[in-house]
């Protein structure tokens, strides 16, 4: 009966159109985009249309210590947005989906946080600014999750991550609380930087509200260049070798040799399949530069051994480099059955490191991986293709390949996240560090509502 | 009895040669650059030179609840080094002084807290690289200090506050516990960000022992020019501008009509004292773009009405427009015998609504007032010069100047801190933020012991 009455009570609260209580709507907002699929069907799901509303379904759900869940698009892969057991309440962001006020003059945009990122970008384009945060997701992800999240992307070794242009935030404590943090000023240093620990606490520490995101002038053009490497350690060369010729990448993509193989026998480019390493490389900036920037890549490229280079020189052939990258999702599902991504990062100059312990233990647990991402940052992708009866072999190697990372200096997420997907790993890496962010958990949600099961 | 026995256990825990009990010693460390002076002696002054030292004293000074204040080069201007009453432990970083490692190809270096910011930079540009922070303490406070107070400088317009190049911190928490906070990866989405929180904290959560922090190429060439305004809001037009015509300069600072008439009687530099404002307006990059830029700037200075520019062609040109700015600090303190410098921080556009407001308010307090600044990212240093006995009227101005600056949607403070001297005006920008970092005070150092009586 429990159940009824969160609805009804609900209902009452914040009115009966934003409150859903039947089974369908419980069932569907149960998953996320992680892959090991739902956990437990939430008693209601609501769709806030206010910050009050958020605020009146905290103040409740903190009072009857019913667990709540924030939700964005919901296209997350460690379970930061689906319930982490039966029962609780999701509060979808769907309703709060307006961006509020664009600032020219100071290079701001204040939005709610059901905004898709993507179209986030597309608005403030218009006017010549810049939004730079680009997940995969951005097309379908939105601004509160990204910030949730903290999420990276292709163009975050030059530009940085989404916790780089959150300003200030309007945020709902676990109490229902409703404060800001942050500022709408770039520089403030007054009191704690609450801002900071909320962006990328995966929905566990307070539920967002309202985002006023930094904007940059958008650069006024583009080049981007291919090149192939007979072996890995060439590629992560060229890629300190960039920042050592002063050229920061706007994106440094990194294709190994399974996946140049498999984008090769899918979509038929050409691709040498001998090759160990594929970079594409972009740079942005003013007109009168970048195409010695990408002369600077190439000359680089080729010092450390690329076999072939090739730079884009209109739309087209800009288009047919990126082909590569976009053709990797569709081409490594048909592999095999199943697959699981895994986003560690390690400090740059450790990729071939990396790349070669990985298929190490690829070979050891006989399974077939393949390595791919952000080359730039040191962020690769990491993915075990496999059939489901090999499921057992994949959860041991994927252990130690986050053994491997946190061996090399590294992280065993750079976007991803925890939710419930990682939270065996978090104590590997977080060490002694552990038991603070439990301490701030406990601080600032007492009753452990926010996103319980999450992280820890 | 009970200060020789600190000293004592003090001695027996780390070795004698560390601790100092005298009362020179204590006198000397019970001050720092904070012009309203001191508030207590403490019991004893140690100087650790190894983290397991901090961790001891830490340990011991929880145990039995005493004060503990962290202090770097004591540079700062808010009381975040000094001791805030009677007695506890000064802990410095002086002997904790060494750059540990400087890593190329992952563009870090790992150093302990006590090195002097200035030195670091000379040592990462002998290869070529660049670490953009630069308080104006920037040659005598250390690393640690800044990372305490989130330095900001005229460069983090462009480049960001030391928070920015932060990417991990080895810190002691308050029971003595060691840990990592962080990740030596570009990105990092594993559990909470402590990192971010700690940075900028003032000594209040943590003790930085070690930090590894991110280096950038650096800039092959800088171009620097000057433009004069008539009236103040024609310099916020042509900063708004800067950043439409696409330049994000190095630095834009920002001197106003008091300022200008202050530089002037003090260095004879020819200046027009009617003028509103003056820019000095810095930009950096790619050699071969350098010229363009610093052209768009001097375009949008003159669309904007400024009556002269100049730019600087060669080294000798570009220190004499650097004058003006170095020679304020000199000038000022010859206008009267006594200063309090606020360092508040409005968005952008809202200068020039600022500075007018603040005129107005020292007319009311029959004040003098100098104001000058980061003007590329709103950070005013408002300047009250006054006698002693109009301390009255400077605090019930100073009181204004904030509240007006939070009705601008400001900051009390860009780059200062808190510490001591802004505390009873916290509550009124963060509102109802301000119990959460209290929660998050008790969660991480119960029984506050660390820099006690700063910020709260």
């Amino acid at each position: 009966m429990r159940k009824i009455d969160i609805g009804k009570e609900l209902q009452h609260l914040i009115g009966k159109e934003k409150v859903k209580s039947s089974l369908d709507w419980r069932v569907i907002y149960s998953y996320d985009g992680t892959p090991t699929g739902y956990r437990g069907i939430p008693d209601v799901v609501v769709f806030p249309e206010t910050t009050e509303d958020v605020s009146k379904v905290l103040a409740f759900a903190n009072e009857e210590r019913i667990p709540v869940y924030p939700r964005g698009a919901g296209s997350g892969l460690t379970g930061g947005a689906a319930p982490a057991s039966e029962g609780g309440i999701v509060i979808s962001t769907e309703k709060m989906n307006r961006i509020l006020e664009i600032d020219e003059d100071n290079l701001g945009v204040l939005t709610e946080p059901g905004v898709v990122t993507y179209d986030l970008q597309k608005e403030v384009e218009k006017r010549g600014l810049f939004y730079p945060p680009d997940p995969s997701s951005y097309k379908y992800s939105t601004i509160g999750g990204n910030i949730a999240e903290n999420a990276g992307g292709p163009r975050c070794v030059k530009y940085g991550v989404t916790k780089d242009y959150v300003m200030q935030l309007e945020v709902v404590f676990a109490d229902g609380t409703v404060a800001n943090v942050g500022s709408k000023a770039v520089k403030s240093v007054a009191g704690y930087n609450l801002k900071d620990l909320i962006v990328g606490s995966e929905g566990t520490l307070a539920f967002i509200t309202k985002a006023y995101l930094k904007l940059i002038p958008a650069p006024e053009a583009v080049r981007t260049a291919m090149a192939i490497f007979p072996k890995v350690e060439q590629a992560a060369q060229a890629v300190a070798d960039m920042f050592k010729a002063k050229v920061i990448p706007t994106a440094c993509e990194f294709l190994d040799k399974n996946s140049i193989i498999a984008v090769e026998n899918y979509a038929k480019l050409g691709l040498p399949t001998y090759a160990e390493g594929l970079l594409i490389i972009e740079v942005d900036g003013y007109e009168a530069i970048v195409d010695e920037l990408i002369n600077r890549v190439a000359e680089v490229c080729k010092k450390a051994g690329a076999e072939e280079i090739k730079i884009a020189t209109d739309l087209q052939e800009r288009e047919a480099i990126w082909t590569a990258r976009r053709a990797l999702s569709p081409a490594i599902v048909q592999l095999k059955p199943k697959k699981i991504n895994e986003d560690v990062v390690v400090p740059r100059s450790k990729i071939p490191d990396l790349i070669k312990n990985v298929y190490k233990i690829a070979d050891k647990y006989n399974l077939m991986v393949v390595n791919f991402g952000h080359a730039g940052d040191g962020n690769i992708h990491v993915n075990f293709m496999y059939e489901p009866k090999e499921e057992d072999r994949v959860e041991k190697a994927v252990r130690e390949v986050f053994l491997l990372t946190l061996d090399l200096e590294g992280s065993v997420s750079g976007e991803h996240g925890i939710g419930w997907m990682k939270k065996e790993f978090l104590p590997l890496e977080a060490k002694d560090a552990l038991e603070k962010m439990k301490a701030i958990k406990r601080a600032l949600d007492p009753n452990n509502i926010l996103n319980p099961g999450k992280i820890f």
